[in-house]
């Protein structure tokens, strides 16, 4: 059995925390087992290992958003999209690398899920049970229908029809939802189970091809089309497993509040007037709530957010209206927040853990200057090691190509100066021979 | 005509913008003649000014708001205090001065006046009517009246009694206050008119001394009192002038949202269903209120609070939890502020506008490097002078003598490294011959 974890999504319906790279899974916001906090790409990858260590999971996500996923979950398995389509390629993409990278045998159960809604432990064994559903060979496809609780226009309906068939229902009306209900109908949460060759095969009748190689280099002319209306809609063959049990959806400040099971998260203090608040305090200085009802207060690098809950559907409108860059990104090798901008310069904020580097890089347009503030390292600048740390200064001319490794916990406050500061100015090199 | 400008006073009621040494005086709120952003205590400064350009003010202020003042106000008089006593020692100490340190004749009339209130120009005029009622000489003591506007029981009232006396009452209930008003009483507004002499006669009667020397040197032994209580209450030979305009404490966030001419300072969105709202936002980060109604929004270096309107009154409880130094100052020199604090290092970004320097200091316990990051400047350690400019790092040991002479307006990222990084560790020195 292997589990595609879908993480994808962007979006700034949860600004100040979520932007372009940083979506709603990687939200630290769920009480983890060590004490800490624990994002919802955690949460699930661990609730699925808790099931059964041994299962194999991979990733797939967004080119922009790897480094992300490494530094949430370590070594995983990924597969990056090249850019956005949608599930039906993103699936696709996803078997093809398991099979030519991974060597996945094409009778293997694949199940793929979501890692956005916040569910029971009971939720990840019902995949396991989609996966046997679909080992033991009487159906092409399973899918998981969640017992609905309301009658919600937001979601899709599975709904039940003769001859064991399902219909699919996108967002209906309450009334017609509530229709769909008493007829059996489920929330379609977007879970599904088949045997790796069965999507193979549907992808090469669909787009004519399914090697890894072509599928990756021509990733942006496949078709932007949901799996569900690239296959599921399309199978006769199907099996429903009934989830049961608590299905949130987390992709705005609402429903995110819902989940929090924690009212009040970071450096926060709040009188005894305040009901039904929720904060999110990501920043280093205390916020303090008083006398504030039906409320959510989210600060971090790239803003502040004070809003009513039900006022807080209208932000993607106010959110637009800004255009200032991140301010925060975790990467790959660390976790790097800008503390200061002026016209020719910015200053920036890295920590690197213990055995992590940043790549080997360069840049046309600015100097740069570490200030080493604690740890040790190996600095590389042109090919030269330098041991370097807390109280260390090196200097980066603009063109030289550098890195640091850490070799205990490191954090450094890099100086940059040019005109003309961007991301975009980056080259990157091979690692110098002689360097891990 | 002098002005005794009285700008005391410090505490949390206004965190996050105000803190031990930053009051409510020295918050930018106002708009400014030249589209910028005053405080209370320039603003108060500009309206005298605009009576006359030519009368002559003293600041009279803690030691630790010196910097402060001098940030807002230039090269202004200073009478500076030794430590916090209350209004009468203030006024005692600083007319000293004005006798002994600026010669000022003791037939001058003085005019004290507090800088935290909200008020009209013609309550500045009205000082020059109080200085030429004790210049005619027929009375010892001018004090200004507010007309009230309504029973308030957070005031000061004098009330008309027989024979051209006075009597002094403080914060009597809403209904007492009433009956006060209906026999023409009037809020004592703290503003008082006198000769320098006689002030430095009472002074010598109660206090044995008053000499700029002794005082100063002995200001802590002198009596907590106030002025009304040394010397208003005392004085049979009273004068009242009679101020009716807007006169607006600020000292609580419901009272400075009062004046707030713009309800909303700082980089802040908010939709069209926020009422009576307030926001300050100091941060470099944009703030987006959606929903919020009676409500006060703050965000700067040391925090950010979120309050109902009548709620924000109790916050002294709530600060009072908090135990983080301040992160924003504004010095004689320019501003800095906090932007990274590590367990030993600190990171500040240091503002320093052209023609101003640090003082010449060591450290005993830390490391210092300057980034600097734009404009130019002359650096001094250890008695060497060195020009530096955007993108020269200069690295400063513990213990060396260091300082730096803005050339064009400066900034400057400084690393702090050591075990025991704090304020106190400062060692200041005269500047080195040959620098100015």
């Amino acid at each position: 059995m292997q589990v595609i974890l879908l993480s994808g999504g962007s979006g700034k319906r949860l600004w100040p925390l979520s932007n372009d790279i940083r979506s709603k899974q990687f939200i630290k916001i769920f009480k983890n087992p060590n004490g800490g906090y624990e994002s919802m790409l955690q949460r699930a990858f661990r609730q699925i290992k808790k099931v059964d260590a041994n299962i194999s999971i991979v990733v797939a996500t967004a080119k922009s958003q790897v480094s992300m996923v490494r530094n949430h979950l370590g070594a995983v398995d990924i597969s990056a999209e090249p850019c956005r389509r949608d599930t039906f390629p993103a699936v696709a993409l996803t078997c093809a690398y398991l099979r030519d990278v991974k060597k996945i045998n094409p009778d293997e159960p694949i199940v793929v899920c979501p890692v956005d809604s916040y569910v029971e432990d009971k939720y990840f064994l019902l995949l396991r049970k989609m996966a046997e559903m679909v080992a033991a060979g009487n159906i092409n496809l399973a899918l998981m229908g969640i017992k609905p609780t309301y009658p919600s226009s937001k979601y899709g309906y599975i709904i039940p029809a003769e001859n064991n068939l399902w219909v699919f229902k996108e967002k209906p009306t309450e009334q017609i939802a509530a229709e769909y209900i008493a007829k059996g109908a489920l929330w379609n949460g977007g879970i599904f189970a088949f045997k790796l060759g069965y999507i193979l095969d549907k992808t090469k009748s669909i787009v004519g091809k399914n090697s890894y190689a072509e599928i990756f280099a021509q990733y942006e002319t496949l078709p932007k089309i949901s799996f569900d209306y690239a296959i599921s809609e399309k199978e006769k063959n199907i099996a429903v497993a009934i989830y049961d049990g608590e299905w949130k959806d987390s992709g705005t400040w609402n429903t995110l509040s819902e989940v929090m099971e924690i009212p009040c998260i970071g450096d926060v203090l709040t009188d005894n007037t305040c009901t039904n608040l929720n904060v999110i305090n990501e920043t280093d200085i205390p916020l303090i709530c008083m006398g504030l009802k039906d409320m959510i207060v989210a600060a971090g690098a790239d803003g502040i957010l004070v809003t009513d809950k039900i006022q807080s559907a209208q932000i993607k409108s106010y959110v637009e209206q800004i255009h200032q860059p991140s301010r925060y990104a975790e990467k790959s090798w660390g976790v790097f927040k800008i503390i200061d901008i002026e016209q020719e310069s910015l200053t920036i904020k890295a920590d690197i853990p213990a055995g992590q580097h940043m790549r080997y890089h360069s840049h046309n347009f600015r100097a740069e200057t570490w200030n080493i503030i604690s740890g040790e390292g190996t600095a590389i600048v042109d090919g030269k090691k330098l041991s370097v740390r807390a109280g260390d200064v090196v200097n980066l001319p603009v063109n030289c190509r550098h890195t640091i490794i850490a070799k205990t916990n490191l954090k450094i406050i890099e100086v940059q100066l040019g005109k003309d500061i961007t991301i975009d100015d980056k080259i990157i090199y091979d690692f110098p021979e002689g360097v891990n």
